[in-house]
């Protein structure tokens, strides 16, 4: 490629990514050059590429968001070869929710990679006020993880944890297996529940205690694991309506469940219990800043298994094939792209 | 009547209270001899009524919890004379829940009034750890208010409302306007949504705003009430569809929604909405000490409108005259039963 073109994979629709070259752009003023190691698949990708989201992303747009990068030139106050994460998310400062101090769920919300081009190419250009610093000793494929990390560190934050409560995480997917280290990492005694059989499995292999409510009555089991007691902190993670039955099940308590899942339809919910034990209901979303440094913390002391987590690394020239593999595999967790030749 | 008689009421099933005879009892050891003054008729009372809690209250029941009273002789470092109000709960000491300092959500709960006799007699005999102490010019009527009013001080305190803060209360049945009055005496800046026009006008008489989501978007009203922000804390009090539909329709980014209804069925939520804003679900019962204590001095200090809230009172001879005017009348708040002719 000529120095002032870059390769880039672009959402064409219909299941399709092409890669191909693009001009470099120059930074914005406030913005910071980053040279993209890897990019993880994340379930939002996967929705695009399913073409569920479209509307939003149009066909024409550079996806990804789970990186790790190096900074590419002197910007904003960041040297060039300071390896950083973007944390993708631009609030507009002038919202309710942004005057609430709550900009990472600013009424406005742009979300880096999906409502503008994201880091799917081999140089990306972000608002500095985005970035974080890693140490120089990370490995750039591990820490291609913090974003999700950052998601788990924030919903088991948002979840009040104490050492010693008792958690379940209902739905073993990736997501949920993070929550799981990370609420593990936090001190609480952590139960998966999962059916699909090889999530179990990657769960076990990972040093957790599992629960198929397919074979077992999950109620029971959690009454028997806490002496009658429930589960202090219930996280929501599989988006389903036997999830959601569930989770009123197993809490404790006054125990509060946190609502990971995405529900895009509105499902049926036991009030009554929320009454009787006064449940609470905690939404989250995202992630603000101190749940990256908290993520970045964990990857950094080896508190995430990254290299069971991570379960295909493919290069930017085989991204159709690594979004066709990852969602026709049983058994994948996390798929990296390798952006950066460098990387 | 004798010495050793007094008057109670009793649930006869269907529909029906006897006043009776019956012989007054002895203490038990840790029970405090109260003479009832006033007994107001709650809304599960109503429910007993309506026969729906035959299998738990069974057709030989004294029902009644809303009660103030005289201690009737010294026990357990009461002196007689002393106005009284009972907190109805006795817990077991040794369930998860008493173990996690929520006696007041005990497995194995005793509601004194429903699982046991209650106020609607002359002389009633309580463990003494339910007494609260009264001020010796608290008004008995009045008085008779503390025990719905401290549901709605638990309810208010588990919202965490602070001085400033917008709120909706969705419903403007009795326990909606108490809740609306002590959020007001929080500091709320508070709203009742109602559909009744009866209701809405006793609300309005008590100078809140109200809104009638019949005949105005409720969600519109909130947005330019709040200038797009939403209320910072929702108290659904309907318990119905409308209801909880409307409860993440006005919260606010990051609003706590307080459920004080009682949903027998399995309401559809809007968990996305949960998820985008990241809102919280508050479930609430009963009340704790402290709630009984605020509930004391906000009656004390003037802070309900007691003389508009109580709209009958009615003696114990007429117990069933007053449940039936209470169920077909649609401007009743509250009715109290003067259970003592010294009251």
């Amino acid at each position: 490629m000529t120095a002032d073109m870059i390769n880039a994979a672009f959402y064409r629709g219909d299941r399709t990514f092409a890669v191909e070259k693009t001009p470099k752009t120059a930074p914005q003023p406030g913005e910071v050059p980053i040279r993209i190691a890897y990019c993880g698949i994340c379930g939002t990708d996967m929705h695009v590429y399913h073409g569920n989201m479209d509307a939003r992303v149009g066909h024409n747009r550079i996806v990804g968001h789970e990186m790790s990068g190096i900074v590419a030139a002197d910007a904003e106050g960041f040297a060039a070869g300071q390896k950083v994460v973007v944390r993708p998310l631009d609030h507009c400062g002038d919202c309710p929710a942004c005057n609430a101090g709550n900009q990472h769920i600013c009424h406005n919300l742009k979300f880096l990679g999906l409502d503008t081009d994201g880091a799917m190419q081999e140089i990306w250009s972000v608002p500095a006020h985005t970035l974080h610093r890693l140490p120089d000793d990370m490995r750039m494929d591990h820490a291609a993880l913090i974003e999700p990390v950052a998601v788990a560190c924030h919903d088991v934050r948002l979840s009040g944890l104490r050492p010693g409560e008792d958690v379940v995480v209902i739905g073993g997917g990736p997501i949920g297996v993070l929550v799981a280290m990370v609420a593990r990492d936090t001190g609480g005694k952590v139960v998966i529940s999962e059916v699909n059989p090889h999530r179990l499995a990657i769960a076990q292999k990972m040093g957790f205690d599992t629960i198929n409510p397919a074979e077992t009555d999950l109620k029971t089991a959690i009454e028997q694991r806490t002496g009658g007691k429930g589960a202090e902190v219930v996280f929501e993670v599989s988006g389903t309506q036997p999830g959601v039955d569930a989770m009123t099940q197993v809490a404790a308590t006054r125990g509060r469940i946190v609502m990971v899942a995405i529900h895009a339809q509105k499902p049926q919910i036991d009030l009554f219990q929320f009454f009787w034990r006064e449940l609470q209901l905690v939404g989250v979303r995202v992630y603000e800043p101190e749940d990256y440094e908290k993520a970045i913390a964990i990857i950094a002391a080896g508190g995430v298994d990254a290299d069971t987590f991570i379960t295909d690394i493919s290069p930017l020239s085989d991204i159709q094939a690594a979004f066709e593999a990852l969602d026709s595999s049983p058994t994948a967790m996390k798929s990296l792209i390798k952006v950066g030749e460098d990387a």
